[in-house]
């Protein structure tokens, strides 16, 4: 793996949008047990489901520990390619390699910094030494030279793109003390549009409430394509969530993207008010420095953490009537995609759900 | 990795020569203590030097521990991708899967049983876990389906295939009690013609002397191509490997191969005899089950555990006068290849060589 001494946009290379082509998706299998309940057996077995959905539309490589290779490889659909690598959680989105295509059909990958989303000031595991070594690794197996953007601590489930130049983000995620205190908004917009080719950067204040990693916009928003928008919502004022989304809500209605274009924006509905039970609490193993995830208090959930795959989308499902209406509201939005329910309560105990779990991998085609 | 219930001879899959067309070379960085004097470090600078070679003629990827990549990858060459893996020890030849290629230009892999040089009777390391998974994992993390043979221990260095259906191996490191007890010589051979697709099984006696390995017939000779062979020798009769390769000499003077020719053998000069000294024993962690290196004990030491690589080959140095005469004998019997001198004393020292410490993956070419 070369370390290219220039930037993205210097060099044509640019970001695509989560819909682009995928060469394949990344997973990895959850095992840190101050993180996921019961040694991790019943995430890993939501990780296998959607791993079996995933390979319906594109090709998958799974990462996991030496220790849990043999059982993974036994589990996994044998189409999976299981790989390996040693990680400090499962969080794919958040600590991946950015992956950059060019219109010659080169590839090549970003590494941000890395703290476990904020370090010893609030970060949610400790040490993370594997995870900031974790998309330098992968780029060296998929033989994919690399831009290094270490100087910033950056996380993917904390952006959405468009694909068209157009970016959004939230200052609580980005200019939170804890990530990168050393830095300006000015310095920071210019790494965005350097590291990712980016012509517009819009700032939202924060992301849902309860949210551990202090406001991922991926909670908040996706782009379905450019120009159009799918937010979290609700209408209940007294719902902790309405203020943050309400807040986002206002900014995007006044904003323009890279291209000039207004936002479409769809509100889909956030089902009820989840919480983690004593019983599953319980199944966590204490650890100083972990997320503390008390019985009863209410979860960030939200079907917009939802994934994209070569011709399809997986939705988070939770048992809440508003699954059925978000899902209507995607294939309406999306006819062109599956939408693939995915019962994905473990992930949400956990902190996060299937966006924050997969990584994309463009396809590097020549246009 | 999908695990195909049939043989490559069924199928039309052949392993080819090492001479063949390159796809990429592996290696492991040494790590294990009981091994590997000074915790690797003389032996890992072989490895980088071994590495920097054969970045001129093939790509090559190198593989480690999680702890030792980030020393691993600042000391490689760029051009080498690094990859974590755990392993058990360090020689990929013998415990890598066996490649293997059609006409179609695909790909497929053969993993076999694994114990370590002999499990617990007389093997050199425990546990061996993870280099009984070694070879699944590869091909798993190359995309390569795999033909499963791991129902007979049989080792990458225990061999020497000439690519037109011939194979020499010896007796002693393969119908050892101690690797197949229960599998009649005719099983084995049937084995052998039908996962690596031959016509012809060669049977030596044993391998050389002091050899850890129970005889690997890959200090013995290699193939300079179909009908050629190089052949360790020594012309005095009181040197302790007279006995074994004179028997070699003899066996194959009588033999023809699979299309029916008789052999031009080459006799390349085994170096003077190399003791460890006890500076260099001092060096090494004592361990109960790893192989006994005592000071003072001559180890078996050839030139022939050279290494192809497309367009060169890699000859082991050790500072003797008989360098030099081998050298300028593989230039004259492989003039269309550039012979590389590396000097692998640390390799050596662990019982091994070049040839050991490398695993060839063919390239996939359409014919």
């Amino acid at each position: 793996m070369k370390t290219i001494n220039s930037t993205p946009k210097k060099d044509g290379f640019r970001m695509p949008a989560e819909w682009e082509p995928r060469k394949q998706d990344w997973l990895i299998w959850p095992e840190r047990q101050d993180t996921w309940r019961l040694g991790g057996k019943p995430a890993q077995k939501v990780l296998v489901e959607v791993a079996q959905e995933i390979v319906k539309f594109n090709k998958l490589s799974v990462i996991c520990s030496a220790d849990q290779y043999e059982n993974a490889r036994a589990r996994l659909p044998e189409e999976v390619r299981v790989i390996e690598m040693t990680t400090d959680d499962a969080w794919a989105q958040d600590k991946g390699p950015f992956f950059l295509v060019n219109d010659e059909g080169d590839q090549r990958g970003v590494t941000w910094g890395w703290n476990a989303y904020g370090g010893l000031e609030g970060g949610l595991y400790f040490p993370w030494k594997r995870d900031e070594e974790f998309a330098a690794k992968l780029l060296d197996l998929e033989d994919v030279d690399r831009y290094d953007a270490r100087g910033m601590v950056f996380e993917g489930g904390a952006m959405q793109i468009d694909g068209e130049g157009t970016l959004i983000v939230t200052e609580n995620s980005v200019l939170n003390h804890n990530r990168n205190p050393n830095l300006t908004k000015a310095e920071v917009e210019n790494n965005f549009k350097e590291y990712m080719n980016l012509d517009k950067v819009i700032w939202l204040k924060d992301g849902m409430a309860f949210d551990e990693t202090d406001g991922h916009v991926d909670d908040v928003l996706f782009f379905v394509r450019p120009g159009v928008l799918a937010l979290s919502w609700t209408d209940d004022v007294n719902n902790p969530q309405y203020k943050p989304l309400k807040e986002a809500y206002d900014i995007l209605s006044q904003e323009t993207d890279a291209k000039g274009r207004k936002f479409e924006i769809h509100k889909i509905p956030i089902p009820g008010i989840l919480t983690i039970s004593e019983e599953e609490n319980a199944g966590i193993d204490l650890c100083e420095g972990a997320a503390s995830r008390e019985s009863g208090l209410p979860l960030a959930v939200t079907y917009i953490n939802s994934y994209f795959v070569n011709g399809g989308i997986l939705v988070p499902q939770f048992g809440d009537p508003m699954d059925d209406v978000a899902c209507e509201m995607f294939k309406k939005m999306m006819p062109e995609r599956e939408v693939v329910k995915i019962w994905t309560r473990e992930f949400s105990l956990a902190g996060g759900n299937i966006h924050c779990m997969a990584l994309q991998q463009p396809a590097a085609i020549v246009k």
